[in-house]
């Protein structure tokens, strides 16, 4: 079981989102223990922040009752890896959070905008961010790391082949999906999706697959591309749409 | 006053989040509307997702109740700028949220990770994302563009100077903060804050707003630098601190 412990001001955000979805069932399965810790409640008087030394709009979070919950969590539970969320934090990407689904115990200290003591950073073992922004809190960017992670867990998901359908696990971008009904004000599921003809179905995924990455994200076609691969990404760059790649090879020519 | 409205399965998530902070303040303030639209009350029997044509893990979004839902809200409000969550869309960052703070009324459209039908895109203005890694839904990030828009409406901040310390506003990122006490765990206040000597002050935020960039995120340097900053910077390559530098500034050599 991986276990969170978020320190933070508001620890019913942190709970609230526990109470939904695929965190809900991983804490249910015992797979994932998720704990808000209330700073506050570790606070003198519980006067969690105060003002800046040589002049800051804002308040800025003190550092004993941040230590003083760190170590609370440390006697009960042993030691954890510490995130602390900054805006210039290193950002969180699908390698990241698959590092982190390997540890046993994460501490996501949240900051706030306005700052956090820095001699807290001496418990903290990364800097994390969601992107080159800012926002008022940590709390986002926890639940973040939370969810990313849970659902990496052995038994998180109820279809575990999902996760092979991931975006950034698959070498390519998801493609186009579609429900009922058939057709939805003029806009209709394509055909070869009702066909029934499964080699075509697979290829059909991977065209679109490839078309997403071209056209979205470049940056991250793969180098080693299989011929199939190859074949379509060129086809694709042509101007080709599947229909007619799909024809041409079907045709005897 | 925005409006933003967030077409979700789990509405709680996104009401939880806005009764904290600044978020909260906002609202009761009148600068923001938030409104999670539950997708499963326009939802025939409830029914919200189904399975995927062609075969996938996982179900889909059916596209009905998230036509409704969004008609519902042009009806009643006027159109909205809509963006839809995927791991591909555009990543967030503080030039795309000040965009949006001009917008009057912003949809977010939360995925799921196994997918929403295709043909809801034909209502999308933008495909949003927090970077490369899979969530198990776009609620996180409806929220990220909500609390990251609404610190920059005017009024939102008790202390308006807040905005310009931000990092990814000012040229640089943050300096370390402190606040009392003086000393914790044998850690001090740097004596320089507690001097008085705003000029002094000034530069040593300064300093270090630099050599956190250099340090942290080089890439973001920016190109016409003054010459405090130039100097500044290349005594800081040289591996020179601070209390160095000030003390042959001030030395009558």
């Amino acid at each position: 079981m991986i276990k969170f412990f978020v320190l933070t001001i508001f620890p019913r955000i942190i709970e609230c989102y526990a109470e939904f979805g695929i965190l809900r069932q991983a804490i249910r399965k015992g797979l994932a223990h998720v704990e808000a810790v209330d700073i506050r409640k570790y606070a003198h008087k519980g006067q969690v922040d105060d003002t800046a030394y040589g002049g800051l709009p804002g308040m800025v979070l003190k550092p004993e009752p941040i230590f003083e919950a760190y170590e609370d969590v440390v006697r009960k539970h042993g030691k954890p890896f510490v995130l602390i969320t900054e805006p210039w934090g290193r950002n969180i990407d699908q390698r990241f959070l698959e590092e982190l689904s390997h540890r046993e115990r994460i501490m996501v200290i949240c900051g706030r905008y306005e700052g956090i003591d820095e001699r807290v950073k001496s418990i903290v073992d990364e800097e994390v961010s969601l992107g080159d922004f800012v926002l008022s809190g940590g709390e986002l960017v926890a639940l973040t790391v939370i969810d990313g992670v849970v659902r990496l867990l052995p038994g998180a998901l109820s279809e575990p082949m999902s996760l092979e359908e991931d975006s950034y696990r698959n070498r390519w971008l998801g493609y186009p999906v579609y429900t009922k009904p058939r057709e939805f004000k003029g806009m209709k599921v394509p055909e070869i999706l009702l066909s029934g003809n499964h080699k075509l179905i697979e290829l059909w995924k991977l065209w679109h697959r490839i078309e997403n990455t071209l056209k979205k994200r470049p940056d991250l076609i793969p180098q080693n591309l299989t011929p199939e691969e190859r074949e379509i990404l060129e086809n694709i760059k042509k101007g080709m749409s599947f229909e007619e790649w799909v024809k041409r090879f079907k045709s005897p020519s």
